[in-house]
């Protein structure tokens, strides 16, 4: 008997829809379900809060998109629950299956026949005046961003001990190989391998034509001064986190401890999403 | 005799340095000089307005670099007066003259001889529920950006009634020929001759990789509606004036009537420019 | 009664078929057409040789791809004979008429009802030891390139009498804006609205990362000095003429007064093109 | 006592000048001296083919920039014999030692505290009708590009038994992290920090706009079939040693088990090397 919490994009209909047909496929194979207070109320079950379903179960199904997958992925990081993402819409870059593969996937997941890919994360911590100002883990990236009447940013990089340039951006983004499809694409940024052990830094409508993306290994402790005197800078994690910056503020960004453990079956490969998603068109 | 104004960056020595060279020679050969309020006191003479200055003079001088020339060519827009830019640091791309050669340049300018190169403008105006909600004048660019805690924005597209593209991507910059080599450059657009007859269009960051700059014809209307519910979307007209922008926000951007004349002495030429600026090397 | 020459592209069964149609269609019409000889064969008619077809009609329609209408529009240029293009698979940025579009395209135009756009065309002349080394007509583009096992080569470059800069890349394209999303666009060019009056250079993978492409007005002298020692240089027309450069060869690229007249019914326009060729996604 | 060999740029003087301080220098330290032919009648010594140093010394040094080192790099590999590179001029990514640190670099090369960094480099084999048709070993890259005459070339691509695409383009890059910098980065890929462990495939000019740069680990054997008919497609290792391909060769590249060792003494380090070379401007 497994433990399965199942976690849907908020305030969509399809998610919901979805469950209904999950939940006695689920039950009839024996497995515990936990759903949050919304879905379990339109089913007539009990409803858990969504921080607590990572330690009350062993898998986490996500029903969504990039977005559910990534706030699911930084709540459940420390823990060994891998994670099954159901694409219902947008990119899905990171919840691989689609909504006809769903059950045959459920299928492998439940049989232990399903590969399980290991996902690297990144720590970012934020120092102000020799304090610690926050403390975030990410899936995909940290990104520094101006506000949109902001002038351009500086950016005093370091990679350990080694200066790297002071960046005049409009931002700089710090992405794992997960995440290298997302902004760091649309910035300029290469594509990496998701299992690659990597760290990308790529800066966001640099001033300095030559300031290319440089992908440093993964053990890189990346370090990021803020040395404008913009009100209006903001750190933000995978897209959906965010912290308002300070002149002087220290970002560093490093490998964390913790990684996302993602489910891959139906013979799924990274190169088929590449040319699905990227329109690459047909051999 | 010739009237004369002089703008100067604010809150720097350098500019007022200057003109304590400059005055004395200005008024050796006849010119009437109007200087602005801080420069005046420092020199003991009337300050005025900067302003009350573009309807007093026949020529304006600006001191400081693109940001001082940017925000002095809006203000003189609408007259037939002339600037001549001369560059106390930073880019330069729109101030030419470098300080070893304002007195031959002003000698030139004064006997006629300089060229005079016309560079085109924008007219914004902003829709917002059928009234016009803001009306601007840009010599570089009109940029829509999103704040850094937004997400990715739409924007609607027309040129005349042509659909061109729902945008999806951080921004939009409709940039003038002499706007080309500022944001425009840094967001992967192309450099446009300045005296060329030309709009370009350059996506800050799309989510479409192939949604690439577009260089348009300069009687091309384009009208761009804001389809995103963020709260946080700016207009920015030259790097330098702002308005919040509303989702349903219409904005739309065409060549203006009015130009601003630049004052070309001293054999300077674009490439030259480019060489220099965009560290070329030599032959 | 009209004369109307049809121009096929070599070695292909569907432009054949397509004309076994359009035959019968046309001669109702009270139209005299001019064949190939291959079609001609196989339809019983008399042929023409390709090159004898532009003197003997008023219209030409071109059934094949990009390929065919670039050589039919060099053949054709400096008469005052519009194309009609027929896209029979392939990319289709000037041959706009798909195959279901046919007939309704060919009533607008018998009826003179089908609006006909003017397209700039360069002129390329080489010369070497002070002779003129060949001369040649393009619509799309004039490329420079380096042969596979050669090195980075060296191109001085000159518009008008200025200095631009010495290019160190693997070739240059001097495009006009129909060629814009040919390979100027693969090689990180703008797109150019197709009736801009502009010539964009840009640099194949240049060894200067600033070395960005470069929006030209279209009375534009070109001139470029080939200064690498390489015996594998090549000029290249419309991706389809080619001539081996020797080391001290000039290149010079200039408007042409030819144009190419390309019919544009059925309501088509550029955006609407770029959107599907380039799969910009739907609004 | 070690014994050291030097390796010249070819037709050039300045590394014989060098030689000339280097030799006596040297000897001086016990040092057994291997020189090449020219240089050697030159100071009236014995001298070594280029091809038997690599067998007869401990240490290589490098005079020139980096093709010659990169030559010797292919020579070399296999032995454990470091390598001392000085840049007399070029770019200089891999020769990082300047003329005026030559003698504090041999010192601390000669005590046994420079510090040693290992190079990744790739095994290149090309397959043809079921035959080896070649068999490389590259230290920057592995470059499949088309003539100057010929059209875009189609390479189907796998890595391990997954298809990738069929890259429809001017030729496809397949580099190291040491080549990173070099050709790579002229067609638009990233910069890959020189201990990493990565391939990175950039394509040159591709058709797909969405065709970006794709960083994969340094354990993928990367399989390319050339699916065109054109005749003067070539294979290029580290821009100096070509193979001609023809229609169906398969090109195999996967990581090498030799490697570079290059001596990195006098404090350097990549950051430094990157703002010096790709003008980052100063702090």
């Amino acid at each position: 008997m497994k433990k399965i919490g199942i976690i849907c994009k908020s305030g969509k209909k399809e998610p919901i829809e979805m469950v209904k047909f999950m939940l006695p496929w689920l039950q009839e194979r024996k497995c515990e379900v936990f759903l949050e207070p919304v879905p379990a109320s339109v089913l007539g079950q009990k409803g858990f809060e969504r921080e607590n379903i990572p330690d009350a179960v062993e898998i986490v199904v996500v029903l969504g998109g990039d977005g559910t997958m990534l706030s699911a992925a930084r709540l459940i990081a420390g823990r060994e629950v891998p994670i099954l993402g159901v694409n219902l819409g947008g990119l899905g870059f990171i919840t691989e299956i689609n909504k006809d593969e769903v059950f045959s996937a459920l299928e492998q997941v439940l049989d232990g026949r399903s590969p399980i890919e290991e996902r690297m994360m990144l720590d970012v911590h934020v120092f102000r005046e020799s304090a610690e100002a926050g403390c975030f883990l990410a899936l995909n990236d940290a990104v520094i961003n101006k506000g949109a009447m902001a002038r351009i940013i500086e950016m005093e990089t370091f990679v350990e001990a080694s200066y790297v340039t002071t960046y005049r951006a409009d931002g700089l983004i710090i992405s794992t190989p997960t995440g290298s499809t997302a902004y760091n694409l649309a910035a300029g940024g290469p594509i990496l391998y998701p299992t690659l052990s990597s760290i990308v830094i790529a800066p966001i409508c640099p001033h300095m034509l030559t300031n290319r993306p440089i992908v440093l290994p993964d053990e890189s402790d990346i370090r990021i001064a803020l040395k404008s005197e913009t009100e209006s800078v903001y750190l933000t994690i995978d897209g959906q986190v965010g912290l308002p910056l300070k002149q002087g503020d220290v970002i560093e960004v490093k490998k964390s401890n913790n990684t996302t453990k993602i489910f891959t079956p139906c013979g799924h490969d990274y190169f088929n999403l590449l040319r699905t998603k990227l329109k690459w068109g047909e051999r």
